[in-house]
């Protein structure tokens, strides 16, 4: 790489798409050039509004998050043209795995002046969550007003996500059933505004009335969850899911709350960051596999419980 | 809690039901019992073959699942009866959302000598894979010759499981688009076997077609990965999925290969049970909530950034 991190800074100031896109590889790669990059954009990092979108595979999140970013872009507050920038780190998204695999592009017509970027890289030491929002702050110092984070939800990493936008929302479909099993096993942890996208399909209207019926047996069901229904395929219900995460960020900001949020995101990603670099002392190091290997023979002659190796390995790093 | 680990141990070996369901639920509590608990069974682990099952919600998994028990239970090997286990962390299982949520449990009529268990908990500080381990080891000593996996397969989770199975069983479905998607995306590493299930639904011919032109993308494609069709609901196709999955223990074995794998995955076991530890330690002691939020301020008077607060962390903690 012949620009120093300086001038690609210099680049992403000037949002420069080019500069923009290796500072958000370096970020990626966890190169020791990202306390530099962390150092260099800190005072530009804060004003983008972070949505985090989620949901089980096929409920069409990156079809809905391509027509937000174009309403986003055409319809800019305060009559400036607004900058939108789009992170997949969902493995069925068609940004992602069509990008990485070749596979037909589902996605058409988007602006240009969208930022898009892919994230397929799964299982690196600093864990997904830990990249995605280094890239985030990346494209905040950009310029973006709207920073849209797309995932597959079905698991843990949504939880994760959520810990890095500032508000979460959970896109689901009619008619497949296993939307209300997901939104009552964990994604109603994370919701906080809720879409029926493929609207136009059977079953939406009870699909609904199911989500209202689970939303209202929240512990803090006195805070009404935005429901909206859309078809994002023909551009329905954007115009009114555009309002309501504007409205709901208007809410935050008047109430305090974005602030909190924003401290206990903080408080994740410095946890995410010391236990990122814990497993890279640890197993990075030179002489480390050999020793694990040790171990594991240690175990299988009953010498020792995996219990036990743990503790012995752990009193041996912690001070 | 009245009964000594050493009492429920003994249960545990006469496979009293009760017993182990209490051990379990101490190693899913990460309690102090579990040192003595890994010590007490440790010469009896290692005899039941671990199969894990992952794929996208809707799937069919619990009922393929289910099916396969009672297939075991009733056709054991070499004419005695086989004991069978399931561990559901899934949750869109019914045997996890379900039990949990009042839901209408979907699974009927499974064998009672099924050993069934749900596990719901997510985002512990041992994270869902070291628990499941555990659970998995508390019913192997209890005699199991089965011990099925089930889990949602779309984002990291699979990659966790397929570290505790000796086995991987990738179930996909026809006409929804997501499956070839998901197999592209991430499903395709830990996959040894797939199941096409719902194979009486349009499209499971040109899904079988497809995923073969996947499997021979593969760097490995000369081992042929084996493709079964199955209805669950219908118990078709279960037959020789029992068979290509005991085929593919026997294989495993005589080649030496169980053993290799089993040594993989007791090396990612040892990494996972430091590292939960190592997060106790460092954010469950005394203080340390309060710390983390003096850090969180320093961050925001830009006196730090998120980068070096991590350093500094670490090199407090790590000799």
């Amino acid at each position: 790489m012949s620009d120093t991190v300086d001038e690609l800074v210099a680049g992403l100031f000037r949002s420069d798409a080019r500069a923009t896109a290796r500072l958000i590889t370096l970020v990626e790669d966890e190169a020791p050039e990202v306390a530099r990059i962390q150092s260099a954009i800190r005072d530009r990092v804060g004003r983008a509004y972070r949505v985090g979108f989620t949901g089980p595979p096929g409920a069409g999140k990156s079809t809905l998050v391509a027509a937000l970013a174009k309403h986003w872009v055409n319809d800019g507050e305060s009559g400036r043209v607004a900058r939108v920038s789009i992170v997949a780190v969902d493995p069925t998204s068609p940004f992602t795995g069509g990008a990485l695999l070749g596979d037909r592009v589902r996605m058409t017509s988007l602006d240009p002046s969208v930022f898009i970027r892919s994230m397929a890289n799964r299982g690196r030491l600093g864990g997904i969550a830990a990249t995605t929002d280094g890239v985030c702050d990346v494209l905040d110092a950009y310029g973006s007003d709207w920073l849209l984070v797309e995932t597959v939800g079905v698991g843990q990493s949504e939880v994760e996500i959520a810990e890095c936008a500032d508000v979460t929302v959970v896109v689901l479909t009619p008619g497949t059933g296993d939307s209300v099993q997901l939104l009552k096993a964990g994604l109603m942890e994370v919701a906080e505004i809720v879409v029926v996208n493929k609207a136009d399909r059977p079953g939406a209207d009870s699909l609904v009335a199911e989500i209202q019926s689970i939303v209202g047996m929240r512990p803090h069901s006195d805070v009404p969850m935005p429901i909206v229904s859309t078809v994002a395929t023909e551009n329905k219900g954007i115009d009114e899911l555009a309002k309501t995460i504007e409205e709901y960020r208007t809410q935050q900001v008047s109430r305090g709350l974005l602030e909190t949020r924003r401290k206990r995101n903080l408080r994740a990603k410095i946890q995410r960051l010391v236990e990122a670099r814990l497993r890279r002392e640890i197993w990075g190091g030179k002489g480390a596999s050999e020793e694990l290997d040790a171990t594991v023979e240690c175990i299988l002659r009953k010498e020792e419980t995996p219990w036990d190796a743990s503790e012995r390995i752990v009193k041996k790093w912690i001070r």
